[in-house]
């Protein structure tokens, strides 16, 4: 007779489990049983093994629906200060010319996050790590990048690990050091060159040696860095053992892409200007493609990322908020599922894959997380919602009615 | 000496009163009193009068921002089902027409509505309301126009006059009988116009019997109701005394606005299409431009307000949720400011007078909120920023701190 910490009945279940190959891989009136943090098992009511149901608290869904977890693989949540009044010069008729001359822009950031405090930077990740609880989150990476020198993005990867320590969500960091080019290496001869050398040389080892980051990013674009110097950061990565993955495509095709999969990133992120060469490097090496819809939305861009040829070469679509105070301050998941759907013209159900299973394999924690099957993580959601897509398609009241974190329950607020 | 019932000090007061012609209406280290539920004082805290400081509970604000309430001018919120089955058929291929053809659109929601019990929506309208509280709304306009018969359009109405009376938000309602032509009309000869003399003959009058509606909307649009059959309902809901106002000019210019204003409408909806003289026509009579981005986001028009033609002819810019099933499922007010400013390329400032002070006037409340000056009702909100930009500038981390409603203090949740 199995012996149970807990089992769901009454529920839906959206498995997402990529083996049951109907639609979000359904369990109509379904159970999830959870032991010891894990799920011991999930299938039909019907077949339900013989249990202790004298021992075994029993919860009922009242027929809503369960999804993993939600898992937000790519943020940088980690930061101080704000951009509000350079959104507002700039719908004043400030040109961005008038907001750099004024410090203002990824500048600014830096500046507020090199003069913040490990506490006051903690007590912001954790009003943030708050607003997407709230929302169903049980996993989110963070990204440091906002320092850009080696004090400070050792700052913000320490909050970052911290954060995940004393909160019930789950946290990767990913170490981006080659965000942008610092002020200090800005006005120096072959700048950028030598602050990728003292990304390499100095920051990424100590780093490592702190082990403060589970992956290395970098920011491949013409305002940014070149292929060249991207490669450079993600070899010595790849050779230190980190995952490795991409900021790319996002404002020109420099081909990040491509080089990236081919070193086995884990994902490449924004692309909305990636080719089909890149889109096939990306299916040859099973490097998830990371849609980031709100800094399209903020940003107005008007190039989207092609859906199309993602689907057509079987290429794992990920859905992540991007949260950052320039260019996607949205700290929400539910609306990153609309925005996906309504402006990218995802599916709602690749959607939510993009929020759960395929986002675990952007982090490269498939193997725990990101769908409910025997032997995962207990990370679920009870919505109190009667299909799936209204997680999609709509925002506002927040369905979300009960967050079981590693078997722990914890109730959601209206 | 003054008699208080609360002094709210430490604060910066975005009092959104035009007669402060400074941004915002700002006053930096304010001090608000309330009595009775009224406004009793505002200004600079240095020329706060003398008052009896040993009897009056004093409020810190720590030195962050309060605004006027909220106040969300248009809104459909009560009906029963959604259309997420809809959205993710769209999503997955099918046309409008399959959908049509299978019971979809605006007529799904109209069954819903038909069956639906008054405990049912009433507790839908709850959820949303308390969704829209959250988020600091003290005031919502809340329309008909998903029964299209007498029986049920009486039930919605009946629905949100009875939400305004059990929830600390204000309602105001609207009859929209003139929403759509209910199925019933649309396969008899002529069936649009013999529609029109019910709402008139029939419905209004019952309407306006048992009280329930404070203004009367209608659709017009090439797919609702031509000029001659709009005016036709705006005349006599205008003879009964009651306020009119319009969707208009979302989809083609029909001239419904000028029509409208020239009538006395307090207010006109929607507006992508609107031309010079029309706006010309809001001007002369005072008539408010109610902006609506969550349609123009969720449809994904590409035609925007004019914005300059607005501005250029001091027309009153309204900013509203037009939250709906069928063009806007969003029920976020903070999310539409952010909306307004990056898609219609609003400053915060001018959002939030649309969800101020503007927003009362095109419900004809203004002179008793919408702002924060002496006399008119005690609703404010306390927000945990340093700049009021910020309400538009970012989403997700809800900064609504306390809300005072008629001089009542609830507080928010995060
Ligand atoms: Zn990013
Ligand atoms: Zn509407």
């Amino acid at each position: 007779m199995q012996q149970w910490d807990q089992l769901w009945i009454d529920v839906n279940i959206a498995t997402m489990d990529p083996q049951r190959t109907n639609s979000y891989g359904a369990i109509e009136n379904g159970a999830i049983a959870v032991k010891d943090g894990k799920i011991a098992w999930v299938g039909e009511r019907i077949n339900l093994p013989c249990f202790d149901a004298l021992s075994t608290p029993i919860y009922k869904g009242h027929d809503h629906w369960i999804t993993p977890g939600l898992i937000d693989a790519h943020t940088h949540l980690v930061f101080a200060g704000n951009r509000a009044n350079e959104f507002e010069q700039r719908l004043n008729g400030a040109s961005y010319e008038d907001i750099a001359r004024q410090g203002g822009g990824i500048i600014s950031t830096v500046k507020a996050c090199r003069h913040a405090d490990e506490a006051e930077l903690f007590e912001l990740g954790r009003q943030r790590l708050n607003a997407l609880a709230r929302e169903g989150v049980t996993t989110v990476e963070i990204k440091s990048g906002y320092g850009l020198n080696l004090d400070t993005e050792l700052k913000l990867l320490r909050v970052a690990r911290e954060l995940g320590k004393h909160h019930h969500i789950d946290v990767q960091t990913t170490f981006l050091g080659a965000h942008a080019i610092p002020p200090e290496f800005n006005t120096i001869l072959d700048g950028a060159n030598q602050y990728v050398e003292h990304v390499v040389n100095d920051m990424l080892p100590a780093i490592i040696d702190a082990e403060l980051a589970d992956a290395v990013d970098v920011f491949c674009e013409n305002i940014a860095f070149d292929l060249k110097q991207t490669e450079q950061v993600l070899i010595a990565a790849k050779l230190a053992g980190l995952n490795i993955k991409l900021h790319a495509e996002q404002l020109s095709n420099l081909g990040g892409s491509k080089m990236a999969a081919k070193l086995g990133a884990k994902s490449v992120d924004h692309i909305e200007y990636i080719d089909e060469a890149g889109v096939k490097a990306l299916s040859e090496n099973d490097t998830c493609a990371v849609l980031l819809p709100g800094a399209f939305y903020f940003l107005r861009e008007t190039q989207t990322p092609p859906i199309d040829l993602l689907r057509k070469h079987n290429v794992p679509m990920v859905v992540a908020s991007d949260f950052n105070p320039g260019s996607s301050p949205i700290c929400s998941t539910l609306l990153m599922l609309n925005l996906a759907c309504t402006l990218f013209r995802l599916t709602p159900e690749e959607a939510l894959k993009g929020m759960t299973f395929n986002a675990a394999k952007a982090l490269g924690i498939e193997h725990s997380v990101g769908s409910i099957e025997i032997g995962k993580q207990a990370d679920f959601c009870l919505w109190g919602i009667k299909t799936p897509a209204e997680l999609a398609y709509g925002y506002g009241v927040n369905p979300c009615q009960q967050v079981v974190k590693s078997g722990q329950i914890i109730a959601m607020g209206k």
